[in-house]
């Protein structure tokens, strides 16, 4: 293989109760890129659309630094070129990094003719979200990576639990056009939590995680509730209860901040609770003055797709 | 149905990572228990064979307590006799109160011609454990009526989702004959816990659920990792590292602490497994100049059992 373009999807970390622990891929929405063997060694990126001020050094570029990495641990005699098409907004709060990162870690492992698994990809791919967000997380990544409901459920080792994803299941996700850093949706973060509340969120971690298993979407929608990091962080996004309340009493089985904000998704039972739900989101904020993307979609089951290859 | 005797299992409430929320039904020790239709009105309990210091007066013993309310809430125009033979001690964190009283929950039911369903039957079941415990727990009762593994998703309202069970899953558990007063279990407990510990355990909440549902043993045995309750009480119970040590070391999935103690509980694949661990844990205690119960069990999936009705 000389050449091959690929499809990266943005992914929701943490999904209400499974915060730092879970994620999920989304199916519409992601980047594209290709990955061609060049016979100059090295990485290099000739072109990156849809999203600005992302570096081309590669040193300095998610994409980049995982793509590096790979190459000092499984050297080759040929170089790699990169083109990165963004086809959402870095800051989203949707793994705009994450996709870059596992991205790169997917498609080089194609050229490289596979010497690494799966696993092996995911902690690539953390190098590229330490790079760019300065913590090595791996929700967005995994779920990137291994595509569907991800559970994370060790670092040290890293284990990464592939969830089944009821058939039904779909996604609507508002990204309101302001800022939140990483770091500072980190910021706001409790670091003691009281023990009742802990024991609420491992409860619904459970539940949610017994309700994949069991398509019990009643289950599911009872168990997306959040009862730590969604209080300390909804500030930071503008009308977050408003939109969240719409949507659930459009049909949404539950809402929630995706990742580190400002998206807010709402997973779904269908593609007509998808459409009112959707409609609801977009009347709250219609008269906000704040500019938004709104999105639907199924789950991606399968992580990360090969477009083409040569 | 004029008669009815029963078998209300021992239970192993937390299950290591799942404090205040998981528990399991042991198949081969409970206590067995009679409820015979009266003419003359009221809660008598006329028989309490296996266990000393438990009141005979209704309104002061679990099993009474539940009775009382039961009737109160369906009256009818009989009594009920009740008569209990426990079959392992009370303070022995292996839910003696619980089985009481989810015993006289089934029992009563089956005697009013099954007016309670079972989540009703739970309820009830609190009640008991209030009155034996000072506190309406729901992991040990829910456990017992339910069988099998039991996830108690929500208090608020009342959730109990019944987990699968893999055949091959198989329980040790060494009682230390010295008491741990559930009180006492609970006094040592942190009021709040560290975000980063908290998001470990919920994570193993997670993996012991889904390896529960896909027969994952070496995925339960990853999760049975306890980072927030066990270092807390694990002082209370003598040996207990010691314990828990051996018992991996000959196989084990893992162990832990039943409920709040004393009794260490250790889970198993297969029969082979649970001959060595019984041995390990009995050789780990034998010069310890503590005596001790031990016995070996497959998890009860059935929950509470009809022995004989008339």
């Amino acid at each position: 293989m000389e050449y091959i373009k690929i499809f990266a999807p943005a992914t929701v970390a943490n999904v209400s109760c499974g915060f730092d622990s879970m994620g999920l891929a989304v199916d519409t929405m992601g980047d594209e890129m290709s990955f061609t063997k060049t016979t100059e060694k090295g990485v290099k990126i000739t072109e990156i659309t849809g999203a600005d001020g992302l570096s081309f050094d590669p040193t300095k570029n998610a994409a980049g630094v995982v793509a590096l990495a790979m190459l000092e641990k499984h050297p080759v005699d040929f170089g790699i070129e990169i083109t990165m098409h963004k086809g959402f907004s870095p800051g989203s709060g949707l793994g705009s990094s994450a996709a870059s990162s596992a991205g790169a870690a997917f498609g080089v492992n194609e050229l490289l003719n596979k010497p690494f698994s799966t696993l092996e990809l995911t902690k690539f791919s953390m190098i590229g979200e330490e790079a760019a967000c300065g913590t090595p997380i791996a929700d967005n990544v995994s779920a990137a990576v291994y595509g569907g409901f991800v559970l994370i459920r060790s670092y040290e080792p890293l284990d990464i639990i592939k969830l089944p994803v009821p058939s039904e299941l779909r996604l609507v996700a508002i990204h309101p056009q302001i800022e939140v850093k990483t770091k500072d949706a980190r910021e706001v973060l409790p670091d003691n939590v009281s023990l009742k509340n802990a024991v609420t969120q491992w409860a619904n971690v459970g539940g949610l995680v017994s309700g994949l298993y069991t398509n019990d979407y009643q289950l599911i929608s009872n168990s997306l509730t959040d009862v730590i990091v969604e209080p300390a962080r909804k500030h930071l996004i503008p009308h977050f209860d408003l939109v969240k309340s719409e949507a659930i009493k459009a049909g949404a089985l539950g809402a929630g901040i995706s990742g580190s904000g400002p998206t807010i998704f709402a997973l779904c039972k269908g593609d007509d609770a998808v459409k009112k739900v959707h409609k609801a989101i977009q009347n709250a904020y219609a008269d906000k003055n704040i500019d938004f993307t709104l999105f639907s979609s199924k789950i991606n089951t399968e992580g990360i797709k090969i477009l083409e290859t040569k």
